[in-house]
């Protein structure tokens, strides 16, 4: 079969290189929840749109403002339309990924949000941390290669300067569209060799890689998911607290990456 | 909070209204795997497009033709850039829709595919079925309102007489992004209530219904989900003369729904 749209080509190539040879100038924010939102929005003093960048009658909301050098622009995926309740998982993550990305064109996608961690893997509860990799833990497909599709590995962008900088634990995560962790997604987690689990990175990731832009994943733990708590208690227990840490470091990167290049990252 | 795009306004009633009242124009076909579209390229003589739709980079294939007074649109997610295997499953699914839809503004989606069918609810293999609704089964979130959101239960577009006239076995649809069912699946799925169980369907519908665009689900049986043999072999083995039945079946749905209007089907 002939390839389709392959996306390789020198043209991109040379594009993507001259990017990494001017300051990083658009950034997009892919936050689930409102709760994790709204501090980084009140921050920045970033403001909603008025008029939607996205069709009629999706949720989605963009939250733009400048910070120096930089254009930020906070989407959430908002309040599902049906339920009343974020729009949390890989669906919705993955839909306003393309669509922030083909109405903004930004130089680096930023995932940050909530995550639980495995303390038999150093993560504590508050820790920020950088995602290395990240991959899927609930998409089984026992089929040759299928099975590697399933998984969907993919690195985050490197940003040595950047995790040294603020000194930030960095580590594998694992994304998969439940709250809890059943027996299969146990296991698929530690093939993964994950620290951190959540509900939206890998989806970010693979719609950042299809597209080509650069994405980075900093996941606060709100719950310790090899612990004795239940993961629900524990998560809603913790999150108005951890949400705060997480607005904190959203912010020392943003600063970072304020005025520099991506291969300065 | 106030509502973000719900997407209710009166304008976009009478529209819809005005939709029902003349005969379907545009149909986009939402096919996943490849085996499963060519035959249906086929038998319609539909032309894979030269210049694509959807943005560089991206895997997704239109092939577009008419038949008699249609406009059809049958999209295929393409095969993996990275993995080279056909873009399974509800992340890949919920975003060709989307682009679909923003792109062509069709009248009705149709997703088509094969599906796991339990023999206990009356699935044999090559049934074909019309969804009467469908849901997630692997989208396990315990907190009140979010668990609802989870399974996100939608009914299908309602379409009495093509069931008629077609003499199709209704049944309810299970969507998740593993081929396999673990014990929390099948938990889910009997919840559910469900006869079929695929990959997409729920994810095309989620799309379908923020984006107001009615829906229905074409199902072929390729495996017994309780039966006795391993799905991904039966699977497998039975891949190529179930979609012939598919293609058959979709020819028949495209053939009914020809010069009708929604409130006809």
């Amino acid at each position: 079969m002939a390839p389709h749209g392959d996306g390789s080509g020198a043209a991109e190539e040379t594009a993507a290189a001259g990017a990494e040879e001017r300051p990083v100038s658009t950034v997009v924010v892919v936050i689930a929840m409102q709760t994790e939102a709204l501090p980084v929005v009140n921050r920045f003093q970033l403001v909603e749109d008025r008029e939607s960048l996205f069709p009629k009658g999706v949720p989605w909301v963009r939250y733009h403002g400048t910070y120096k050098d930089l254009n930020i622009n906070l989407i959430w995926p908002g309040k599902d339309p049906s339920f009343g309740v974020d729009s949390v998982g890989t669906i919705s993550a993955s839909l306003v990924t393309y669509a922030s990305v083909q109405a903004l064109q930004p130089d680096l996608i930023i995932n940050a949000g909530t995550a639980g961690g495995f303390k038999a893997k150093g993560a504590s509860i508050s820790d920020v941390f950088l995602a290395s990799e990240v991959a899927f833990h609930d998409r089984r497909i026992p089929i040759p290669v299928f099975d590697l599709y399933g998984v969907g590995l993919r690195q985050a962008f490197s940003t040595p300067n950047l995790v040294k900088e603020l000194n930030l634990k960095v580590g594998k995560l694992s994304t998969g569209d439940s709250l809890d962790m059943s027996q299969h997604d146990e296991a698929s987690i530690f093939a993964n060799d994950a620290t951190i689990k959540d509900m939206e990175g890998a989806a970010v990731a693979y719609v950042a890689d299809i597209l080509k832009v650069p994405a980075i994943f900093v996941k606060a733990v709100t719950d310790i998911v090899d612990g004795d708590k239940p993961t629900a208690e524990e998560f809603l227990q913790n999150l108005a607290a951890v949400t705060a840490t997480l607005d904190q470091t959203v912010s020392q990167v943003v600063e970072f990456i304020n005025g520099k290049c991506l291969s300065e990252l």
